[in-house]
């Protein structure tokens, strides 16, 4: 992720095969130099940022082939549609098969072509793209695949394809159970993932139906999530995105930009971290998902300042509790957990959310989030089923996930208004390299 | 809608209080002179073209007060929540109350701001808007509203409101009967009807969430549709957006420049067309909606060839196949029924789509479309339910919708392919005018 080889640099995309710093320079000059010759002043030059953000957002690309898979360390795109599929077939060839057509497909996808070309009007046959998005720009599209336990061995522990002796440690221990869970079986898991982000939702979409064609007789698509609204390219230019209680979410994340030392520690798998997946593992790293729904209806009832004491941080800026005076400076404040308020009592509750999933409180434990916001419709009372599909990747979610959910859901005051209702669990191989045929190959070999 | 006034301009909305045409005409200028001054190039053109684009879809906003209701002839956002809402009260005067509440938060959303403004963190009270676009541009938010026939007489035929006499005609006959629908009345029709459009997916969820809270205890939401994809500034650029079959939708459509006189007589209800609903409805319109579920998997499975042939257009350009070479600049030529194809048989098929909803094959009958793509995720057996949720407006529907869907239902290649799931019609009054403290005002006084 961290290449400084602008043919293969992934984190930061390429605009139409120019690369971004490059463009970006160019919008700038030209913003400076246009804008400036007409007056625009203050005006202009917000109209200038907002400009260069959504260009970027509908033009990226970002190349399928690259040491680690896209989706994960990319800069999060406003639209996102996850999807699990159940392997069908009990035949090694025909997965393998269709890992290999997934691959040709994502490539294509991920450059803005589509699946299989142009479609030949005289050849009798559908077409191999469905075609909703023929002529849409790329949209940032990355296409991240991952294997699920179920992959490995079946509910009877029986090896399906070969691959049990392959099976991660953390696959086979499975997520624990915690304590305010309903989980829905037919909405978690499955054999196979697939995260499909895009700056258009009609591109994340087309994704996962083209892939979804192409496994016909394979796999099938077992559940589907759609999420908006976790990016600021679309709507809040330098702000962090809200999730739906109306708070900043995402503000002390692990970022692209972090030393790859932290990566290494936090994020990817580690040679000799597991002795079974070690051949195909290293170099990638876990995909862990909760669908939480929100209550909404009841954090909607609870007083301003109540919302902040449960969160840790003040609801306009996202500024740490800690800080006495919050501002839109402040939101990046690092927590100080030892500070007072007025009253002499600590100005952060020791239950609120940020003190609860604090790295300093977790043994150091980080993990990269990558969450979106989903409304699924209402139920019959009129009460919108709308949450946020919470996504994790870690190194290990031993260390760096279970612990910090386990006491969310007893300690955090947060959890009173959520309820974990679907969880998924894979393993993320690397990135498919250039002389693969598909992913996670070395698995298969 | 066509007022040459820029503070009450609609169609053509502002950007942070500047006319839209003169801040265009501050972009083109930067770009020009910008772009044109490092050697951009066609890439620097192309680049200004989109910049332009998203700083106007995340940027824009509509004042809610206007002649005409925002989100009919309104440029088509790229997201919609279209809700229904049931009066849970028997109570007049709780009914005009929340109409003049809902006036007020969609005036103070439409402008970017939260419901009843910033909130006071030392009032012990729940914030009056929940939050999660605070600091969000208005990103085009319109919210339309609309009456449904039950908000007039009950299942029973009683006066539910005293409103009883000014129920217009086209509600009291309701939609008539199709051949191929299978509708679902929990997610069809209501009391009211809140249709929301913005530029962010947040921005309209956030409209609707914030208006079924004030409802609490006067009306609860009934049914709510999200849908994506329906307009070409996110994703295409020049090119009009695609269905879920792959094809260009929209091209031949009713134009918020057309001619006043057109849209006069298929758009907005006139004087004299209905004495019971005259004193309030005209100058308004009405909205019917109808959830198209497509059977993507069947339709994925026709050839390009034959797909054209049940469109009757090209699927790269949208082109009508009565021309014989089809480009980018072929999009819009006129469809010409009477051309022949090299076999010497209609090049356009007479039950081809366009064929069969032409305004010529219907009397000259024209619609406003205002459809927008959905996925509602995927069924047992994987397959996505996914369609169009298509929105006309008309001024009667008698004339305008329910013949050509007639001819549709039976006639209409493409309806073998389709299943209509939910119905709904609406009145749509005029707009709030700058005295006024309700939607619909004349409805009640």
């Amino acid at each position: 992720m961290m290449s400084t080889d602008d043919n293969t640099a992934t984190a930061e995309g390429t605009v139409r095969g120019i690369p971004r710093r490059k463009l970006f320079a160019l919008g700038g000059a030209a913003g400076a130099l246009g804008i400036a010759g007409v007056g625009g002043g203050a005006i202009g030059y917000g109209v200038r940022g907002a400009q260069e953000k959504k260009q970027s957002a509908v033009h990226l690309s970002y190349p399928f082939r690259a040491e680690k898979q896209q989706g994960i360390l990319t800069p999060a795109q406003d639209n996102m549609y996850t999807a699990a599929f159940d392997v069908t077939s009990a035949d090694r060839q025909m997965l393998i098969s269709l890992l290999e057509d997934w691959t040709v497909a994502a490539e294509q996808m991920s450059a803005g072509d589509l699946v299989g070309g142009a479609p030949d009007a005289n050849v009798q046959l559908p077409p191999k793209d469905s075609g909703e998005v023929w002529g849409y720009p790329a949209s940032g599209l990355t296409i991240t695949f991952g294997f699920g336990a179920t992959l490995f061995v079946d509910a009877n522990g029986k090896d399906r394809f070969g691959l049990g002796d392959k099976m991660p440690a953390v696959l086979k221990e499975g997520v624990p159970k915690f304590a305010n869970e309903a989980l829905h079986a037919d909405v978690s898991d499955g054999d196979l993932l697939v995260q499909a982000c895009a700056n258009d939702p009609q591109v994340a979409v087309h994704a996962i139906r083209n892939l979804t064609r192409i496994a016909f007789g394979t796999a099938k698509l077992r559940w589907g999530q759609i999420g908006y609204g976790r990016t600021s390219s679309t709507s809040t230019e330098q702000e962090t995105p809200r999730n739906l209680f109306g708070f900043k979410d995402g503000t002390n994340n692990i970022k692209s930009e972090d030393p790859q030392k932290e990566l290494a520690e936090h994020l990817w798998v580690q040679s000799g971290d597991d002795p079974a997946s070690d051949g195909w593992l290293a170099g990638g790293t876990y995909f862990i998902a909760r669908k939480i729904h929100m209550y909404l209806e009841i954090w909607d009832r609870v007083s301003l300042a109540e919302q902040e004491d449960i969160i840790g941080r003040d609801k306009r800026f996202g500024a740490p509790q800690s800080v006495s005076e919050p501002s839109t400076d402040e939101e990046f404040t690092p927590l100080d957990f030892s500070a007072k308020n007025a009253e002499g009592a600590a100005a952060i509750n020791a239950r609120s959310h940020v003190s609860i999933v604090a790295p300093e409180h977790n043994k150091g434990a980080k993990m990269l989030r990558r969450g979106y916001n989903y409304t699924d419709g209402n139920d019959s009372l009129g009460r919108l089923d709308a949450g946020l599909f919470f996504i994790a990747y870690v190194r290990d979610p031993r260390t760096n996930f279970y612990p910090i959910l386990r006491t969310m859901a007893t300690k955090d005051l947060l959890t009173e208004y959520l309820q974990h209702q679907a969880s998924a669990l894979f393993a993320i191989p690397p990135g498919v390299g250039t002389g693969d045929t598909m992913i996670g190959q070395k698995l298969f070999s």
